[in-house]
């Protein structure tokens, strides 16, 4: 579709234009502001309009990092911290894929519909459904027409082997399935599905140095320079985490990292909540992007990350939701602010302290950058594709009028997204969704769930002493 | 209204029960569990009736500490810590009453439509009209039915007296008003306004040590215990505040607060970010509130309050929104899931962390003590006040099903509230505010107001170099 939007503030310098956006082929085709329009009065000629008035319009947000099917157990998640939590988010996991399209769809709605135009999906995969889980995850993706970033979630190490030993001499499981299985799994869904022209791409992503071998870290490192793919792992998100790669490694799960040559500038790191300095160096000059994930590092006690640090070393950050489990929303105006204001209270030099405006490029162009795609998404800029939001500045929530973009990071803003648009396809419209009907998500998510609070993890039940001594708690 | 809501979800001990809620005269009658329905059928016989089901029933939340006229400047204010802050508020705070009337009812808007039935609003005074400033709130929030406690917020000193002074010789300008002139105007609003039993009270409310004489405190003590005033304060919200106590007094602000008889079971004090071990103990022997205001906190770089250590002390604790330019909104369920899991990161023992049914009765039955009214409101108990919120747990934000009172305080809830009543009178019906008009609400903020981003505050650059210095930045 060509459009144009008319007479609509975005943000150019330090202030704001009201301008008019024209989008051809699914690319901004012009902007022209108002010193402009006698000029460029043939702008207008192509495609619908839309009323940009009292409308701002901003580049889409990235979900830098999530995992969808979490979205189960929102809500209901004991009050632990990553390793015990972990073991309880896996004993009550979705085993069908139909669950797994559900909150794939619930994801990319809650993602649209709080500025994010982008998806990474660190997609929990069902045992013995791998593939199916992938496929499943692309459908439901392909379908609302949000920009997706799969990124198939693998180990090849058992669940106890992320927690440190300490003194104990610990043995554990051997993982289910080969490693060489794995990435054959991770290379079919790159040949069937990676078709970034298309809004899809396949990521290869480790869940991390806790439950991976080097093998496995190769393997990925092999695939990624194959086939061009973007690389994706957590790192570094709790103490218990720090320890055990001190125990494994005998070095900072950075320093391995880099020597094993997984850092790059298409390698995206979730949390980085315990980097020492040397560390920050290494993300630094390797060009790896940071994605902070505020609410689930305070929500599993896991800690403040350094993002002052990383901005002020030159690294790039942007924003992720993590998974529902654990935040329990996909909210990404949420993250974005408590991931701004949070480090307030980390540098009493308020000089240091993210802006609304750094927050946004952060959220879009940042994000963009993480995913190798800086040239053609993040900004609003003549070129690039249109993934576009725009905002309703006569929302009760982001009134009275004052500086919009700070009262988008800065307040609660609701129901404010007005229309979004992924490589410009119109998506969302008058506030809602239009490539799905959310009433029968809501329907379904409704039905195949209960109301319940009294469950209890055996695996917990199993580790929490060992855990709780290792921790010196 | 008499009335009964059939069929909802209650928390129940630890669990949840489905339950009829009968309401007469603006008290909870009866409560009958499914296992009484057979017994109780007459509870149904008076007023109208609600179909509960698939709703839960909480009491409302106090919002315990804001600054309603703050609204007007969110989104705006400058990224500084409060001293410099306060400096930009100032120069730029409203003057007229329409905008306090206005600002006063967005306010209480978005309380309700976040789950709160009462607002504590530390109303800053326009000079020269402090009374019909309080008049003017008055009006407001009985127009839209809130239960209001109007703190007027008063000061005997002025601005650049609430800055340590550090190795310098300050001298402040002295208040405009004296201290016995800003005692007569509470004191003619006491006479009146205070109604408690029409849901209108006032409170004394000198901003805090920062900012006020002795006799200021001493004039609001005698007061409180003339006319049975619950009390207000802000409390040591920054290390300029520690600071300047030990300059002032040679002792720490919560040491002199007790010495000059101002801790009490119906004191609140918000904030209480930089106290002491010592400190903790006398809050907690004086049964003084402390209101958590984590937006804020995190917002100006205040700090983390330790609010764990306050519950372990057997500190009653609540929750407030603070005004609007430093949350920048007034969510309160926001505020009660940050000021939550924002604590994890401050305690590696798990076990010691805020669960959800923990902070909804805080939200709830803390703020109530807070305010001497537990006997009366901030539980769904047979006798008190039928202060009362209903959720609707269909909302895609509430989905899928799990523990609902989890997903509301660790998800973000949106559009969720289904129907309110404060003493038994419905003040929100179908997610709509019945009152109060909110489109001519947002009409009147949007055509008051102008889009801005340049200001500069002429007293903070007085000030900030001086700041800077003291701060050792």
């Amino acid at each position: 579709m060509n459009f144009t939007i008319e007479n609509v503030l975005i943000a150019a310098h330090d202030a704001y234009a009201t301008v008019d956006v024209q989008v051809i082929d699914g690319k901004i085709a012009a902007i022209s502001d108002d010193t402009l329009r006698a000029y460029a009065a043939d702008l207008d000629v192509f495609g619908t309009t839309f009323d940009g008035r009292n409308k701002l319009l901003l580049p889409g947000f990235v979900n830098a990092h999530t995992h969808s099917s979490e979205m189960w157990q929102r809500g209901i998640m004991s009050a632990f911290p990553l390793e015990l939590w972990l073991a309880e988010l896996y004993d009550f996991a979705p085993i069908d894929t139909e669950k797994v399209y559900l909150s794939a769809l619930g994801t990319a709605v809650e993602t649209l519909l709080s500025g994010g135009t982008s998806v990474v999906d660190h997609l929990v995969l069902i045992p013995g459904q791998e593939f199916e889980t992938i496929a499943t995850a692309v459908r439901a993706y392909k379908e609302v027409g949000i920009r997706a970033f799969i990124a198939p979630l693998i180990q090849d190490e058992s669940l106890t082997a992320g927690i440190p030993s300490g003194e104990s001499t610990q043995t554990h499981e051997p993982y289910f399935r080969s490693t060489a299985a794995t990435l054959e799994i991770i290379e079919e869904a790159v040949r069937q599905f990676h078709r970034p022209d298309e809004g899809v791409n396949i990521l290869v992503a480790p869940t991390g140095i806790q439950l991976c071998t080097d093998a496995l870290f190769e393997g990925c490192i092999e695939l990624s320079d194959r086939y061009n793919l973007c690389r994706h792992s957590h790192l570094l998100e709790t103490r218990a985490q720090e320890k055990l790669a001190q125990e494994k490694y005998g070095c900072t799960a950075v320093e391995h990292l880099k020597r094993i040559g997984y850092l790059s500038d298409r390698t995206t790191l979730a949390h980085c909540v315990h980097l020492n300095d040397a560390d920050i160096a290494i993300v630094a000059e390797t060009q790896s992007t940071v994605v902070h994930n505020p609410l689930s590092n305070l929500r599993l006690g896991s800690g403040i990350a350094p993002i002052l640090k990383y901005r002020q070393a030159g690294i790039n950050v942007t924003f992720g939701c993590d998974g529902a489990s654990s935040n329990d929303s996909q909210d990404l105006l949420e993250a974005i602010k408590i991931g701004s204001i949070l480090h307030n209270v980390t540098d009493s030099d308020y000089q240091h302290w993210i802006t609304p405006r750094q927050a946004v490029e952060m959220a879009s162009l940042g994000g963009a950058k993480g995913l190798n795609l800086a040239d053609k998404l993040g900004s609003l800029t003549v070129g690039k594709q249109a993934d576009l939001v725009l905002y309703d500045l006569t929302n009760l929530s982001l009134l009275p009028r004052t500086d919009p973009i700070g009262l988008l990071v800065l307040g609660r803003p609701t129901n404010v997204v007005d229309s979004a648009w992924v490589n410009g396809k119109q998506i969302i419209a008058d506030g809602k969704v239009t490539t799905i009907n959310v009433d029968d998500l809501r329907q379904e998510l409704f039905n195949r769930s209960q109301w319940e609070i009294t469950r209890k993890s055996q695996t917990v039940a199993q580790i929490e002493a060992h855990y709780r001594t290792v921790m010196g708690l």
